[in-house]
C-alpha cells in the first residue's frame, strides 16, 4: 500500500480521461468488469439520462478467475456449467461507483453488480440495466452515446447485441443500446485480457509516451 | 390455435398449482425460462415483499436454441463466445407476467427479461433482481421462501449460489437468496431439458394420473 | 503394496472373465484406457486374426486427468486445445499387454499406446490399428466380434463409428469395425467414469454378490 | 475441373517445395490434414528412415468441418463429445500419399488416415505412427528432421508433445519426435485455418510475389 500516491494516480480509462492520462505521472489500469460496465453506463450518467440505481449483470470467461490452479478453475468443474459469485460483495463494485460518480458527481450511482463465470476462455459480457428519467427518449440515448464515443477507435456502437467472440483478441469494446419503456439496457462486450487488461494498459502507455494510441494493439480479433 | 381450450388449461408449475393440475383436463407445460424465473420470484410476489419491477437476466445452454441446424447453433459460432438476444421482446416475458400475476393479482409485476446463450449444452441460470418494499428484512425473505417450498422434493434453497452443473440431468430447481440493502437477488438453476422441459411434463403427468410425483424422474443429475 | 494377493486377484473385465470374477475373492477393477482398448482388440487377438503389433491412439476427457487442481487441468489451459501425453511410457500399457496376452498366450501383443487429453468432461475414444493376418476377411472379423460379444448387454457393435457423447453416463462400450485392405481399425467408445471406472466396479460387485449384472447401472446415458 | 492445368500446378508446401513455388504459375494450396501429416512424415520418408506403412491419427477442431449448418456441426451434438469419421476413405489420403511419394519416389508410402472431430474451434493434432527400418537410431531421426527444417521460421521441433492451443492463430507447425523401440511417433500441431489453410496460402503468395515469406503472418498466436 502506498496511500501517498493515491491522489496523483489517474484512472486509466482513455475514452473518459484521455487528457488527464496524457499528463499523468501514475495511471491506475482499470479492472476488467469495471471497464465493461463503466463504458456501458458513463454516457447515460454523464448526460443525466438515468436514475442512480443500476444493475450490472456481468459474465466472464475463466481467464477472469486467474491462473492459480484451484477447484474453481478445474476444467471439469466449470465445463458445461455456469455460476454466479461474489454475491456478498465484489471489490470491483466500488471501482465502478467511483468512476461513474466522476461522470456525474451530482447524482452518485448505486450499483448492484453480480459477476458470473462462463465456460469459455476470454471475454466479458456486461448486461447493464437502468431506468430512464422522465422525458428521456430513445433518440436522446443514442445521441448521448454517439456524442461521447465519436471518433473513438476502440469503441463501436452496434445495432445488434454484441457477442464476446467478436472481440476475442482485440482491444475493442462493443456496445448496444436497447430501450424497453422506461428501461434502458446496455450490452457491453470486451476481451477481459485486452481492453479489460493488458490491452488497455498498452493504450494508456501509448498516451503517456505520446505514441499513436493504437500502437501494438489489434483492432480486429481472432474469429472464430 | 384452439382458443376454446384456453380457459380449461392449467399452467403446469406443480409447486405453485398442484391442486389445480391434479384435477385438470389439460395442462400447459411451462417454458424453460419462465420455470426458472417464476420459481425464483413467485414467493416474493405472493408475500408482497417486492415492488412490481423485476429484472430476469437469464443464461441458457445451447439446447435452449432448438435442434434445427443454423448459424446460431453452429459449434464454431457459439463456442468460446457469449451472446444476449431477444432484446426487442421474447415470447417468454408474457408467460412470466401471467404466472406471477397469478401469485399476486393485486400488484401485477413488470418484468424486464433478457436471455443469453452460453457455450454449454444444458442448464439455465436465472439471476433475478427485485427491490424490497420498505420494512422487509432478509429474515422475512427467507421465511417466505421456506414456507412456500417446504416439503417440495424438486426445490432446494441453497446457502451458496447454485451452478447449472449441479442440476444437469435432474428435475430439481436450486435457489439462493441474497439481500444487498433494499435489493433482493435470487439465483435460480434448472436443467432446461428437465425441470424446464420434459422432466416437468412427466411431473405433471404423474399428478394427472395419480402416480408418485417423482416417478421416472431423477432427483440427482450427472456430475460432472 | 500387497504382492501376496496378486495371484488371487482376477482382472475385472466381465465380458472376458465373467466366470472367474463370479468365484473371485479379489477383483482388480480395470483402468479406463485399458477397458476401451482391450474390449476393442481382445476378439481379434483371441481369434488370431491380427499380427502382434497394434496401436492404441486414445483420447480422454479431462476427468481422466484426476480431480487435483493443477496447470494440466486448468480450464483455460485445456479449453479449445488438445494434447498428447505419456509418450515416454504410460502405466496403462502393461495392463493392456497383460490382458491381451491372456486372450492369446501363444502370440503376445506388442502395443504402442498414446493417450490424448481432449477438452470435454467425460468419455474415451480409442482408435485401434492392427494388421490382419494373411487370408483374414472382413466377414471373419465381424463374425469373431459377434461371437465374442453375443448377448452382452453393455457392448454394442455399431455400423458407424461411435461418439463418446452416445455413452455419456452409461456403462456401455460401443465398438465399430473397419477394414481397409490389410488394416483393421476398431473404434471404441466408453464413459471413462462408468465402464472405464465406477460403473464397471459396480458390474463386478454385482457378479461377486450374485445380483443381476445390470443392477444400479444405466444402459442409456444422458444426451446431449 | 481443369485437368489441363494439373501438370503446371505446384503443391504449395513451402518447406518442401520452396524453389518450385517461387517459379510457379499456379500453386495448389494444401489441405489442412495433409499439411500436418506431410510435415510430420516427409523427413523420415525422404531420409529412408521408415518402412512404407504409416498411420495418421488426426484430430481437428470443428472449423475443419466447414461453415454450413448441419447436424454434424450443431453445438449440442459435438460439445463434450468426440467422433471419428471418414473411415471408408477420405479425400485427403491420396493428397498425403502423393506428396510423400514426392519425398521418396523409390518407396511410395501406404498411409492409413483416420480423422476425428474434437470439441474445439481451431487446431489439428496429427499423431503419426511409423516403423523404423533396421539400424535406424533415435539420433538419426533427430538429425534428419533438424537438417530438413533448419532455418524454417514456421516449423519448430519441440522437446515435449505440442498442444494445438500453442499455435492458435499462428502459421507455425510444431513437431515432436518420439522413438519407442522400432516405433517412431511424430506429433504435429497446426492451426487448421492458418498453416492448414489461409495462412499457408499467404505464405505461398509471398513466395510467388517475392515478398518476405512471413509478411502478414503471425509467428505467435493468441493464448489462451
Amino acid at each position: 500500500p502506498a496511500p501517498e500516491w493515491l491522489s496523483a494516480a489517474v484512472y486509466g480509462l482513455p475514452e473518459l480521461r484521455r487528457a488527464a492520462i496524457q499528463g499523468a505521472q501514475l495511471v491506475a489500469n482499470p479492472g476488467c468488469f469495471p471497464t465493461a460496465a463503466i463504458l456501458a453506463l458513463a454516457p447515460a450518467f454523464a448526460a443525466n439520462l438515468i436514475t442512480p440505481e443500476a444493475i450490472v449483470d456481468a459474465k466472464t470467461g475463466i481467464t477472469g478467475a486467474g491462473r492459480s490452479p484451484s477447484r474453481r478453475v478445474h476444467f471439469s468443474e466449470m465445463h458445461d456449467s455456469l455460476a454466479a459469485y461474489g454475491l456478498a460483495g465484489h471489490r470491483h463494485t466500488p471501482e465502478m461507483v467511483q468512476a461513474l460518480t466522476h461522470a456525474n458527481a451530482a447524482t452518485p450511482p448505486a450499483i448492484t453488480f453480480v459477476p458470473h463465470l462462463v465456460p469459455m476462455n476470454r471475454g466479458i459480457l456486461a448486461t447493464c440495466y437502468a431506468t430512464l428519467r422522465a422525458g428521456i427518449t430513445e433518440a436522446m440515448v443514442h445521441a448521448a452515446y454517439q456524442a461521447q464515443y465519436e471518433g473513438e477507435l476502440f469503441i463501436t456502437l452496434c445495432d445488434a447485441p454484441p457477442e464476446t467472440g467478436w472481440v476475442r483478441g482485440s482491444n475493442r469494446c462493443l456496445l448496444s443500446l436497447h430501450v424497453q419503456g422506461q428501461r434502458l439496457i446496455v450490452v457491453s462486450a470486451i476481451d477481459n485480457l485486452m481492453k479489460g487488461g493488458a490491452g488497455q494498459a498498452i493504450q494508456n502507455a501509448n498516451l503517456l509516451f505520446g505514441l499513436p494510441e493504437t500502437a501494438g494493439l489489434a483492432l480486429e480479433g481472432l474469429w472464430p
